[in-house]
């Protein structure tokens, strides 16, 4: 089946451009409704960000660490690098005794622009703490030292891996297909989008005091809620809806145009790839769908910025908007 | 009819994002090649500037005002807000007894990072000379003395803009549909994809000594391809493309995914438009188009860079590549 027509983009009172994608809203009973093809095969990439944490809790690695929820925010963020984001990396290495040497990640300049300036102007060159990844490989580095494996702990065969693909077909429920190298060098298990929302619902459904897997998945979920700042940053989307939402909702972006969102209060579960690879039409496809669920209040400043709002020119002047496309949201 | 698939990025051996589009190769006797819907209605945004600066030559305005051919590329140019690109338009708006202020663009950020180092660097911000668009706005400039109009030259009825339109719709061969506000504050007429494309055919078969417009159409195509770093800039689709081309070819992007090409040698033109207004697809799509047409050798480095190459992530290893769809290309 192909792509639903998802998000478009208006200028002058016609049609610019336009984004297809695939929605999946999958609550206690199974999936509730689907958009575009619900067995489409995806790469999920940071969006799975969560799942890719439970074993950090579940091997009893985190608490053998003691880690904080703050930190197990920051395991589930694409963070934009701000300072308090490389500095919680920082401790955090230098707690396990390790340096910016043993992740994995690579080095990129990160989003944030006051830390952006600072290097540019200071002709300093990004460490891989900066990566908007070096949260979740914190995270590997703990898991990796609880279970004593070699220092190539992004190697598809190393046992944090194989432990993280353990637990995402379990939630996910089905056999992944393969996997990619994802930007930061680490395995990304393909999966369908029922299969990605399907695991979104049991993170939603999980409870603090329902067996391991449970346990694990309800503190992580709770963990992005309360720290959003921890999990994107300043003014992104991640951030700004967790925000909005009061932190009852947990949402999650990935690269590609891929969006997953947890509502615990309804058992729920969402899971969307735009099959363009565009943010600004994944951003504003999970907003409708939040809207859709009454997660999210229309009235929300967030909700115009990334859904309703006008697109605005150099000179401020109304270019065109967003609009959904009929039969979605 | 719908879009047709042009350009795949696939990663661990799977498809993980795709782009749609509609593209038409015209020539002297009429469409040759099409894909997707040839009659889809765009907004052809910054493809069409050597369009827009045709009645500054017709016009006498060029002539009057002894601008050169360098000073022509740049009135064609989505530049990068490079030195030279700000000085050059520094010094026409002199030469035109002008200022900043006069211009109507707006001002943004420019792209090339020694010029915006600089600005961050100095806590300065950007002049409306920076924006990309502030060459073509110069041309405007430089045509509304010759007309004697107002200030406010991007009014869709003032005397610059009105003339705009009536070349326009006479090389397209169609009557606008509408326009839209484009991000520079001008009008941007809509036309088809084949309306487009057959206006680029027209300034590749243009003959230097061939009636006013001809004459304009092929100064303009020949000022594009002499003058390729005043078109983009250092390291933009655009610039490699016409170097790669020896200067053979004039092409030029446009925001949301156009790309258009002149080839005079074939006399033939190329329009394309990814749906999705993804960059990414819209440089492979042109590139595929060009080697296509013999336009562009495929052992060219530009090729690999913009279609061919392998995809990379921070550390640098291959994560995947970008793939034509079936069908294309």
């Amino acid at each position: 089946m192909t792509a639903a027509p998802m998000i478009e983009l208006w200028r002058g009172g016609m049609l610019e451009s336009e984004h297809h994608g695939h929605a999946v809203i999958y609550g206690p009973g199974g999936v509730e409704m689907a958009w575009g093809d619900p067995n489409a095969v995806i790469f999920p990439r940071s969006s799975v960000k969560m799942i890719q944490a439970l074993p950090l809790i579940e091997s009893g690695a985190s608490e053998a660490a003691g880690l904080t929820e703050r930190q197990l925010a920051l395991a589930c963020a694409s963070h934009s690098g701000e300072a308090r984001h490389r500095e919680a990396v920082a401790d955090w290495l230098a707690m396990l005794g390790l340096s910016d040497d043993d992740l994995r990640c690579g080095a990129h300049m990160p989003r944030d622009p006051a830390e952006k300036k600072r290097l540019i102007c200071s002709d300093s060159t990004p460490c891989q703490m900066h990566n908007n990844c070096s949260g979740k490989h914190a995270g590997f580095l703990t898991l990796n030292r609880h279970l004593g494996g070699g220092s190539e702990y992004v190697d598809v065969m190393h046992p944090v891996q194989k432990a993280v693909k353990s637990a995402f077909e379990e939630v996910t429920g089905e056999t992944s297909p393969g996997f990619g190298i994802d930007g930061c060098s680490a395995p990304n298990f393909a999966t369908s989008v029922t299969g990605l929302a399907r695991a979104m619902q049991f993170f939603a459904a999980a409870k603090p005091g329902g067996g391991l897997r449970e346990n694990a998945a309800a503190r992580l979920a709770q963990a992005m809620g309360r720290y959003p700042e921890m999990v994107a940053g300043d003014g992104r989307a991640c951030t700004d809806l967790m925000r909005a939402m009061g932190g009852r909702v947990a949402v999650k972006t990935g690269a590609e145009a891929v969006f997953v969102a947890i509502l615990p209060e309804q058992q729920r579960g969402i899971a969307l790839k735009i099959v363009d690879g565009a943010t600004r039409a994944s951003e504003a496809a999970i907003t409708a769908l939040l809207l859709r669920l009454g997660a999210l209040e229309h009235s929300h400043p967030v909700v115009e910025r990334l859904l309703t709002g006008s697109q605005r020119n150099w000179r401020g002047l109304i270019t065109g908007e967003l609009r959904l496309a009929p039969g979605f949201g």
